[in-house]
């Protein structure tokens, strides 16, 4: 009946969903205070007040017609030139209207961008560990996905392993800093170096190799972590970001496309997105959600909280013996497993009413990640199941 | 830079859109009065109050965590229960929320269906005149369009020619009643016949093929028209609609997909539904926006102003000399050009103010698309340019 390539995607469905859907079943079962859920990155926290205030504003002052309409398929022009000047102002960037592009989403971004670009067989590098849902995306335009294996040390980048990866078939490179599930945020030099390696290889092979980043977590940043803006150090790069998650807006689908206009191609480039939003059925995105992130566009939820969260979680993890990179960003954090089998440590967890996933999921086995994105209270009432974990493994608390 | 299938596709990019930015261009020079707009099937009447109403409500009670948060792949189950229930009471049908996934429009559902039953180089049979962009979601997922020609008598189907082309590899129909660009609604001794053959054609090649039915324009009707509801007559149909033009809401993006559960193999067809609805980049139908049109579901704008377009502009151009099947639904009209070259015919038509759509843009040349989803005053006084066209041509009025 369907298609042979769903097949395979329903049987191997997201291992994310899978766990869940288990989660649920597990507080029927156990009772909802005992089932800590760390399953999905579902933001905890309510918008913004601006969110209400803006949709309430917009729906008793604009005209209907304009506001449920058909527009450019590319978006409002005056939304579309409000993100841009606040990505300026942000990080002394020089986008206009014309740079941007809405999306459905960070999702239906990446989506229309990898469309874009990709001719079947064409080369994409993903960096481990990764959001798993990049293989679907990959694979839906019959691109051939090359992994990157993780660096152990701190999440960032395998660079010398990366260079050696690039061929002539390479057309993008993804990236996602901050780092679903690791926290990681890629340093500056990290950046730079992996601009150099490009600019090298483009020559070397006479091929355009685009950096396809995927910013949902841009704003959710700790300690003063800086999240360099890619478009000033490489030229080639299309930026897609989410409001999903700053915004608390998940249900929405609400996002954007950023393209520098010294990109090569550029306004073909832009002319194929904007095609390719109208072909894959998006069209545009959601008009009365365009407006309303225009009017909050330097607002965010609360987003202190993921660091408390995260502060609260890494102390004790570290503490009962888990081996874990602190994350600078996000609401994720990967531990190692006690043991290499990381399904199964994810099995063992839930008889303490852990819900996590296990790292394979990320393409980083012998892991697992913690969606910490959860109220505090379930934060530290979990902290006893995280040691007993650790304890029927045999590890025990370390001494202060 | 971009992939070799979006180069052609941007070269030949919407026929229809180029129309309607000669017509923005036309406007500015021949002045906004003399041009009369008939390009862009963009709803021209407001949505109905309770839109409004049920956006203010819903934003000033419900949780907004709950309101732009994630849900199911295929939409809030309490929405998929009304949009059913919705179905049932007008179309004595039986389904349950189960048989319904929101999409994001009937373009998103379009695509989501085909990503979820076409394997490369399936065949998809699609009966023109039909929507132009079809030819690019069958494309998506390299399955092969097959087309029938027009029945030009009354843009029925030509049920000989569809059955003497599925083959072993036809895995869909796609039908579009009532039809843009011409108006038709089939009637229901060709769909009782068309899924006659169907049934016929499943068990000699042992394969099943999917009606795949288009109606964002089911509501649209005129002279109490009867559309037959597919899934009634023909187990193996998925149902797409959209509210975008019933609730004049096309930016929004929000529509839905129904599948009986007579449908063979009907809970894998609904798991690659949502599957596909997440993996390209959909997620999940704009959340807001589920509610709103829940609270809305039996209601429509004033849909009777389409008719009432239809009747000055039929009435005028059959005096006039153009030869045209009169629409039966829609907000579109397909008549004969006076030449065969049908973009000849609509450059022609710019001399008068005209902005018109050449048929080849609907697999069907030689005819010209009227969208006369316009105001009242438009048509009245864009028909003596239609006279003047006609006369250009040395084709008289009819006597009286």
């Amino acid at each position: 009946m369907i298609s042979n390539k769903m097949k395979k995607l329903i049987e191997g469905s997201s291992m994310i969903r899978a766990m869940f859907q288990e989660g649920k079943i597990m507080k029927q079962r156990l009772g909802e205070q005992n089932v800590f859920d760390y399953s999905l990155g579902n933001p905890s926290i309510v918008p913004p007040k601006s969110v209400k205030e803006a949709i309430l504003d917009i729906v008793e002052n604009e005209s209907e017609m304009e506001l449920h309409g058909y527009m450019n398929n590319g978006g409002y022009e005056d939304v579309r030139e409000i993100v841009a000047q606040s990505i300026n102002k942000k990080h002394q960037t020089d986008l206009k209207g014309k740079n941007i592009i809405m999306t459905v989403g960070a999702a239906g971004g990446l989506n229309i961008a990898l469309k874009a670009v990709l001719n079947p067989g064409d080369e994409v590098i993903v960096i481990a560990p990764f959001f798993g849902e990049y293989t679907s995306y990959i694979s839906n335009y019959d691109g051939v996905m090359v992994v990157v294996s993780p660096n152990y040390e701190n999440f960032g980048i395998n660079l010398d392993e990366l260079e050696s990866k690039i061929t002539a078939k390479t057309k993008a490179v993804i990236i996602n800093s901050p780092n679903n599930p690791s926290g990681a945020v890629y340093s500056e030099s990290d950046i730079i170096s992996l601009s150099e390696i490009l600019s090298k290889k483009q020559e070397q092979y006479n091929s355009i190799i685009y950096i396809i980043s995927d910013e949902p977590y841009r704003e959710i940043i700790f300690g003063g972590a800086k999240v360099p803006y890619l478009t000033k150090y490489y030229k080639n790069t299309i930026v897609g970001y989410s409001f999903s998650k700053t915004l608390s807006l998940p249900g929405e689908r609400i996002g954007y496309l950023a393209v520098s206009s010294e990109a090569d191609g550029f306004d073909e480039l832009i002319g194929a997105l904007e095609v390719a939003n109208r072909i894959l059925g998006f069209v545009n995105a959601p008009s009365l959600m365009q407006k309303v992130v225009s009017k909050c566009i330097d607002d965010t939820s609360d987003l202190a909280v993921y660091e408390e969260n995260k502060n609260i979680l890494y102390n004790a993890l570290t503490k009962y013996g888990y081996n874990c990179v602190e994350p600078k960003g996000t609401f994720y954090m990967l531990p190692k497993c006690f043991i290499d089998d990381d399904k199964k440590f994810c099995d063992d967890a839930k008889e303490f009413g852990l819900v996590i996933v296990p790292g394979s999921a990320f393409c980083c086995p012998g892991y697992f990640r913690i969606a910490y994105c959860v109220d505090k209270q379930t934060v530290i009432n979990s902290l006893e199941s995280f040691r007993k974990l650790a304890q029927k493994y045999g590890i025990n608390p370390i001494e202060e």
